[in-house]
């Protein structure tokens, strides 16, 4: 593999963790979170899952068509997610949003390093980046205005 | 906890490690799987994915309306699989065929067992996991087909 | 075959066979039903045409997922079939109810004895059964309602 | 009528009862409550309201499946609800919670009791049952967690 | 409360049990209804139920808008109710037809009243009340037509 | 009946009895069918027996609006039929395919003949004949294609 | 104009005053129609005039592309059509079914006449004609059923 | 009939009148015009008769609700229509377009006469007059803005 | 222009401005709102948007219907705005809420006069006023009762 | 190939390259048109597009039903089409309108040719044809009445 | 706040300006536009109108995003907005297509100033701005079109 | 035309010329596949036609936009291919997947450079021909894979 390639797909598959363990984490929380704002957290968390999923497959088909493989395994995932993870049981809504705040802010700065490498090695994979810190920013917005 | 409620949270948990886990192992196979068949197996394994995660949130909210805490988190999830993990790397459609095959055989027969455990505990719980073997039993009769 | 396979499969075979019945007889009735309650009748038979075609779908890939194979064949169905055949020619709209108030009931009939000798043998094939126990008796309802 | 048909016509009729009380008692505090978190309770008690009409239709029409007639009107529903009735006037949201909590939990138990009851009775009717308690269980865990 | 919004309250309150009990009835009769009319009678009723339903949430909230207090509690309805209340049981088609014509057309004539009584005290809530007394006298004019 | 009139019954008769039963083999097809080309097959037959049901209705409601009555009951399609029944058991995709191809060829030819018969007849029931050609040789060709 | 245009266009202009009184008629019995079956024909009408204001404007666009002047003002409707005019007044549902029948009796023998006249001057005129035959004769049916 | 239903039958039957022939006169309109101006004038017709169709039926059913006899035959609209007709053949989009405006203002008119007379015999009535005012009269000044 | 036309105008122009600044303001708020109840109110502005922009529409289009200009340009509703302007800033929610209660009931109030206004001078333009009063008061209920 | 396909199959591949190159030239003058006139004719250009572009595929493939192979590559349309070829630039509407004028008259000239060649060779191809000319004419109509 | 945040908000708070006027002055003219081209022009301006509305939200909340206060009051709007201002009344269609070239044309300008100062700034707010310029571009061609 | 238009109008012009040829070649190709994987080919090649089509349209309009006229006509087209031209008649599903893997292979060669050559010349351009290489490569991927 030439060296903007593997640059880029260094980009993508730090994206795709990323990615996965943000649906997997904001399941969990829809699933555990508790307090008098449940409802408002329950629903916007799960807009994160269907954001996560979408650009999931995004970047492993762009993995692929780039001729690289994607690995989204469990343990791929467990073992080099950046996420920080919730603890288990309910949790309180404002700590919920707080994490999910923490969270959203790192994949932020995660793919901001992401865009800039890939600007040279591979503007197509750039632009999609592009898309998830756009989508990745806003939810973090959202969750900061509700804490 | 009662022993009832027990042995059902501990199938709801179990069917939730194995569905979240054959969603990115489907996902996986999605990506990398190779040959001539490939578009019949990689829309096929789609469906599965899809499947799998509208069980997934099924089961982890009967869990919440049980009052126990689901756990998918991604070190819960590799920790916990029962799945047999495809390698890295682009995968021969058959060789996903027969992976798959396998996976849904192994996750019929573990919920065939949360069936005849949880008949007792909590028949609303069973009646659940009687729909996600339908499903499941339903993929794998498709991929054994194919094989 | 092991005994609970067979049960299920011959319950299931049973049952394929009376749906498939039911709705080639039901679009007879729909096709020659006269008489001023000519509308009600006619669309009334569609609504049993659907339920009875979406059934046999799900029946036979049952049979398909337990590794049993389906025969729904004209010669099949016309042989084994318990259903009263209706008549060659026009049926006074009085005469379609009653036959078919006599149909449906003889299908719930046998199908709560399918849903008893599944109940041992596959509960995830009784699910199935049951559904179309709660279908048919609706239909069985109605037909009388309109007697 | 036969003890079982008997022992089924009473659970589906005291299902009907408590089912159409719960749509009216939710559309009340859908109308009437008041709060911060107005918004969040206004919408998931119309969740509640849709889902106790749906199941209201099932279950009547089982009964008039099974040749018993229904009893939903105005007098039998108030004679007969055990559900707590909210006072009149405008309630604090967090009161609302606790009310539909409570109801819900009531409602739970008393489908539990019916759905016993109807397993030896009628088993297409208890798998009825079983439906409506996956379904309030879940709200009274968003009610739960939102309190 | 001033003399007009008192008007306009009680004009509100009469037509909301009225719409809630029509609704109920309705569905009573919807559920119990039997003859060779049954196909059309219940189907003509089922739309008498979504349009009672839908002004009862129009009616009510206008209550709310206007910052009093609806009622739509089952003892509420019960107690206060003008609506012929159907016996229980079977009921011939004809009988449900002349019963329902007699109903929408008493509904028809208070509304009328509400509407007088309305001009004056508040035009935005006559307007609705206009809008009930359109599909309330359409429906009467259907069922008049069929017996 | 007039000799037109006779002609073009016995062509639309015939016409029924074709596509009843290839609705009864395609789906027979569709859940007995292996292979590694399981999927596009099992997908191909379906599309057939959707053509197939829809042009059975409009053939049947064309014998009514002639005033001729269909015969569309399992004894008259299984002891009528003219097409090459499916052995039992599971069938390799490739015999599938070989097996449609050829029925579908004679299905067209039967057409055709009743495509020339009716021309004279009724050009109304020809046009519909016309319409079942162009799908029926379309679905040849992609069977024929896949082989 | 040509002999063969001509032909073609006094067939369209004739077919469209058939249609555009039939939707005034089916319209006219559709408000006035009385008795038990009423739901019933008061729909079935609905459909007559969907499929007349359908087929209006294919036919009277088809004149257009023939460069040929549609007239289908009311005065000529008025002065022009053949149908068989209702009185003024409810009409017993027995009655409508009765005038339906023998006005869209009337209707397929014109067309017929008219499909005969277009096969030589103008086959892209004589399909049209072809599935207003198809259509006009399944409805001719549908009445002469309920009568 | 007393005075004040005769009142609002005449202002109905007249307007049933205005709309039918609205709706046949901007049919023939719409198959007539030409001019570089034809597709903007062609679709604007067809949203004309969108509207005559629906508030026709509306009226009309007003009428039937109220006990009075709708009478939309063509020598009626044709014998009553105050309706400037269009002459036979192409007509410039201008002139079309003049047509209309003077078509729609003279609608218009009538109906505020049949709004002011209406107010006292039937506020429900008046109602829909206040609708039918608000479309004709935008239609008015679109086919104004466009001379 | 006459006088009532005068009246008429002015009072449409006025609700114009009212409802063009209205979306502005709900959009500015939908944009700046933070607090605990964030998505809530965050999305019931947008509702508020919604309906704005949809009487916009309607109330300009009336002022060309006749015959009058609307006047929504930027610098017109800046001036003419009798809205209280939101301050710059992220604006918690709690002052959003009492902010748009306030903004609300003006609107209803200045609506209200011109009900009044137009009741003699053109009913059509009242009756599009009082919808226009149903939903803004609606709203209105809504803010105040999360307040 | 016999003398009947191969004149079919002569038709169907002139008017294969006829409807390719329409959906070419309509797509050129729909990007390229000026005018006061442009957004009428720039959109009833793209309705031109879509009947092409389906027919195509319907021709086509009627082609490999026959066993022929269709051939729709860019050099054989190039060579082979008889559509004048609009002049690169900016065009302004009215030449616009006249050339789509003149290349559907010759559209339509050439699909009667072929409708008269496919009466005799093969009537369902002959019905596909009929239907081309239809929607060819009726176009031709609308870009004729604008011009 | 940081120079390159400096830069970004400036750039998205001029292009928030420059969207809310357009919506505004789009719909102004879309209100008052006269002339035979009226109904393309009022429809093409709705589409701008569309346009504006969603980019004006996606840039807010872009603000948002990167913790910066929008502001979108009809006073900001009012007093920076650099769009020529349409006169009052009624204006020619040629000139408002002609007002509408330039104002876009305007637009567009800006737009690319903006895309060149957040190349360095902020990457993911570039992209948004050059979608923005993409569809302005692609409306002034086709305003610019018309004239 | 300044040198950056020319750039961006060179890129274009022949980034239309690929995409138009692409469509003819995926359709002719879908029209004349043959073998086992026929139907995942046939499918697959629908999928590039839909994405081609839909990018000629944004590239045309694109040079539309900047004052630039598009050439898409089949003499152009023809002429300037790059794309290898497949042969005519059947073609093995194996040969039809590496032509389409070499086509877009060379596609995505092309495409990168015009991203290049318009990174200076105008980014508006260059981000929809990102966009084209993102769903091109994605394709190129997915034929790949197939081989």
């Amino acid at each position: 593999m030439g060296d903007a390639k593997n640059t880029t797909a260094t980009a993508l598959q730090g994206a795709l963790v990323d990615l996965i363990d943000l649906s997997l984490v904001a399941k969990q929380l829809h699933w555990n979170v508790i307090g008098t704002n449940f409802r408002s957290v329950h629903l916007q968390l799960d807009e994160v899952v269907t954001l996560a999923r979408t650009y999931t497959d995004t970047i492993a088909e762009r993995l692929s068509a780039l001729g690289v493989n994607a690995d989204g395994r469990s343990a791929t995932v467990s073992k080099n997610t950046k996420l920080t993870q919730p603890e288990s049981g309910w949790i309180e809504s404002g700590k919920v949003v707080a994490t999910m705040t923490d969270i959203l802010g790192g994949i932020s700065a995660r793919m901001r390093e992401r865009m800039d490498l890939t600007e040279k090695s591979d503007q197509a994979t750039q632009d999609i980046i592009i898309s998830v810190i756009q989508d990745i920013e806003k939810q973090h917005w959202m969750f900061q205005a509700m804490s």
